[in-house]
């Protein structure tokens, strides 16, 4: 529902939105006359609503479907479920809340308190803020609420994982380390900061931006995936990020993006954008397929299609996108985001738009005239990322505007060049070129990033990544795969002197921008008839071209190795 | 009990004896009227016996109860428990068996062929070794009877993994690859072996050889731990030997060695003698502290302590042995190991005695005189084993004598010298020194064989490995340790030219051969302040000593980094 409201934004479709209306009508007979509103406990047995916070999402559902209801109601004005979902917040506020005889309880599968702020920011009804502040504040205080709930059935030592899955060990703002379930994390830390932005909590985005310097700098993979261990589908401990047997779940890249976006909001450092885009361009789409019909809910960085066949500990890595899921919230979820898109590439404050994405696109923003009245102004981005630097800028307006354009200059870029900008009116800070001038009726300049490709190396305390290096361009990270490269990827290294070349090819009716270099190859001699142990010997390589597409690109031509991290 | 008797052959001791025989009484007292002795079933409801062939350890039991039994007979020629295991033994055969109206079922966790085999050469009733056999090759055949014994509980899709584990997926002579549990793998190929060799079923020896090459040379780690693996605690797939996540259950290396023994008698081949001597000095060795007090159940190759204690998928590997564990296995399997371990050191026929292990012990043996009557010789070796490689065998007899012995030549020594031998009188067969000859009245000679420190390198199909040596001297595995080489062990490379050297040091109480070589370490400010993505840069390298101690010797000065496999 949520995708449908983005969507009819972009690309109007009656039949589209008479398709949701009448889900929506089934939906929302559905409710009951207290408000509640899940069908599963309805259909089951009511008395048992809200009794397992911890497992059964409900109140998950609860927040998705606000989700829907609020984008729905701002691509068509229909307010049909909007009053639905506020009839069900209300019933929600009824039990949960600090007040003396109400629940403690706070949602197992964080999501609720995002879609409390935004209910709050679409109705202006502050109890919607409040739940949601309640649900954040009230996590991980003692006597844990989850063991209320489960007193019966919990087991005795399992507890420190168990909080920790759920981000219930601490309170938020004593939270220093992203644990747990990865989607989980993300959704909760976004929904702090939605709490921190519109109640000026800066205690709060602090605890935020604590969380998201240990996710970005100590567990985060190379491509934006996040959530290094399939137990639990969650964070592993710092440095701990395996590329083969990685969880990295598409939905965790989209709910880092959503965490970003809202860091942003209250803090444009493109330590944020930077992470946005690195997550978009490749552990997020890498989640589709490029016909758009299968998923990965898995991102690996490096595949052994054998291992993930007979190894149990990989079978969560697939080789290949699957059609659909058992639990299948990546390939919505993925609606959500890239029908949403342009949400992420602005933010604006009074008298600055921040450009955090650069995508062709055009944005209307209010500005001050050379009077100080308002004014509007058009501005466009022509640009060709991932492929090219290069973006044109062009602004329009009825009369001459004084505002402030903040581009963000992205870490990967080695250098920029800006046309027609005198130095006075550039400004760096935070990783943003501030741009503040008065601008011409019509106006255009161009900005162009270097997007040399380069050799990345990972922190040592990477284990897994030690002595090995991955190729990026732009936004972009390269992988192996053995459709290019043969198999036993292992055996390959990059030379000293790679010489690293861009050319492009098509490739599946696409034409990205393909990297070719030097390397070399240990001979199958080397390990053909080869006994499991020996004594030291000569290696034999032989010196190969290797071809490294982006990673976004793989496993769209049948199963086969890949890796990212190759050995240097 | 069998640890029990194989002690008391060697040393004599009557409080011991009479706590077993007291035991005995009780274990005996419980046995049923028609024979059977499981008191689980027993205590709880006779009826389900046998019911759950698959999971319950039933078979599993009687087999450790029959080694007991023969074990503490031969060792005080005390039968009560023997009487005991036969009468079970007999209504066993009772109840399964080829003939019609029998129960088709096998044993879930293997050991009970092997048992068998035993009972049939110590009481000479051919009952037991067809029960034996039948258990052998019932296995595998559909339809597959574990799956008849839960119809009601099984779920469709997860029947290959089921059948694997349980070596149950094809009739045993079919199987080419060591699948499913390590120790259940080994135990039945171990019974396979003992009835090969006393059916003289030359096929059976091959499917028995087959299985034991697809080990050896494609899933065994260098320090002859087997099972790469904790899911199902069982064997990976070929070369996949993950380190620090291996199994490498101790059991599972015991097992290989009664393999490996079984293998012997039917062919001396030192690639038998090789592995077993592998074992025994390094990944069994290891299973126990220093101090005996102490248990391994997983031997891995290579240990964070970080991630064993928080990272679910490495919670198996411990990095300090435990006092006891829930399923304890592995500290009476080293006690009825070690005690009887004389037992694996020789092998004969009726005209030359095999040496497979060179340890500090005294054999006699029936030869023949010169003559051509009976002789008998005694056959003493001195040797100090695994620290030096020179072997003093000296022969004693009344008369001279005329046989042969075989000495199996280890192939991690390049090279020996033999003293006072006539070149005529030897002959080299599949890895063993056959020197045949008139051996006076009193003999002896020196055989000395080279145990100069190498390093060692995995076929480069090992992916864990590629890139690494490993320090091997003698039968002995090294491993380097946080204690000795500080921290981050995976930043240190062995020197190019690395200059081992062996020196001999106190070590806690042991005067082991400790090696040290050059190597270098990347120093701490090429990570510290470093963050987790960067473009490539000058790493910085600090010469360094290493030091590596015998693997078996880890984990015995509290908790740290260790790894046998290290970059170079």
């Amino acid at each position: 529902m949520e995708a449908v409201g983005y969507s009819l934004t972009q690309h109007p479709d009656m039949q589209l939105e008479t398709l949701a209306d009448d889900a929506i009508d089934i939906v929302c007979a559905a409710q009951q006359e207290n408000g509640y509103l899940d069908t599963h406990y309805i259909i089951n047995n009511l008395d048992n609503a809200f009794t397992n916070l911890r497992d059964a999402h409900e109140l998950y559902c609860f927040g998705h479907l606000a989700e829907g209801a609020i984008a729905y109601y701002q691509a068509t004005g229909k307010d049909k479920l909007l009053h639905t979902v506020e009839r069900y917040a209300d019933y929600i506020d009824s039990v949960f809340g600090s007040e003396e005889g109400k629940c403690k309880g706070y949602p197992g599968h964080e999501i609720a308190e995002m879609a409390l702020a935004k209910l709050y920011e679409v109705t202006k009804n502050t109890k919607y803020l409040e739940l949601g502040r309640f649900f954040i504040e009230e996590r991980g205080k003692t006597p844990y609420y989850f063991d209320l709930e489960h007193k019966t059935t919990l087991k005795e030592g399992d507890t420190t994982q168990r909080y920790l899955y759920n981000q219930a060990h601490l309170p938020v703002r004593q939270q220093k380390e992203a644990v747990g379930h990865a989607v989980r994390g993300v959704y909760l830390y976004s929904g702090m900061a939605d709490i921190a932005r519109i109640t000026g909590d800066e205690k709060l985005y602090q605890a935020c931006e604590t969380l998201w310097d240990n996710i970005t700098e100590q567990k985060m993979y190379i491509t934006g995936g996040i959530g290094g261990t399939n137990l639990g589908e969650a964070f592993s401990f710092n440095y701990d990020l395996p590329n083969d047997t990685a969880y990295a779940e598409t939905c965790a890249s989209i709910g880092l993006v959503f965490f970003a976006r809202r860091m942003l909001e209250m803090k444009p450092d493109s330590k944020y954008g930077d992470v946005m885009e690195r997550a978009l361009f490749n552990g997020i789409l890498s989640g589709m397929a490029l016909d758009g019909k299968s998923f990965f809910y898995v991102n690996p960085l490096e595949v052994l299609p054998e291992a993930s066949h007979k190894d149990e500990r990989k079978f969560h890595v697939k080789p290949v996108r699957q059609k659909w899921f058992g639990c299948a919230c990546c390939p919505p979820n993925l609606a959500r985001l890239l029908s949403s898109i342009a949400a992420y590439a602005y933010t604006e404050s009074e008298d600055t738009l921040f450009v955090h994405l650069y995508m062709g696109s055009k944005v209307d923003k209010k500005v001050k005239n050379e009077t100080g009245s308002d004014s509007m102004v058009q501005i466009g981005i022509e640009a060709n990322f991932p492929w090219e630097g290069k973006v044109t800028i062009s602004l329009k307006s009825q009369e001459k505007t004084n505002f402030t354009l903040a581009l963000r200059i992205p870490d990967w870029s080695r250098g920029f060049i800006l046309s027609d900008m005198e130095n006075e009116q550039q400004r760096m800070k935070d990783g943003y070129l501030y741009i503040t001038k008065t601008w011409d009726k019509e106006e255009s300049f161009v900005i162009n990033f270097n997007m040399e490709t380069s050799l990345i190396r990972a922190n040592p305390l990477v284990r897994e990544d030690f002595g090995k290096a991955a190729v990026v361009r732009g936004p972009l990270v390269y992988c192996l795969e053995e459709a290019d490269n043969g198999k036993n990827l292992h055996l390959i290294s990059i030379a000293e002197k790679p010489e690293l070349k861009e050319i492009t090819e098509e490739f599946l009716g696409q034409k990205p921008v393909i990297i070719t270099g030097k390397g070399k190859r240990l001979k199958e001699e080397s390990f053909e008839k080869v006994p499991l142990y020996f004594h030291e010997d000569q290696e034999i390589y032989e010196d190969v071209e290797l071809k490294w597409i982006p990673y976004y690109l793989w496993a769209n031509r049948g199963e086969g190795e890949m890796q990212v991290w190759t050995k240097k």
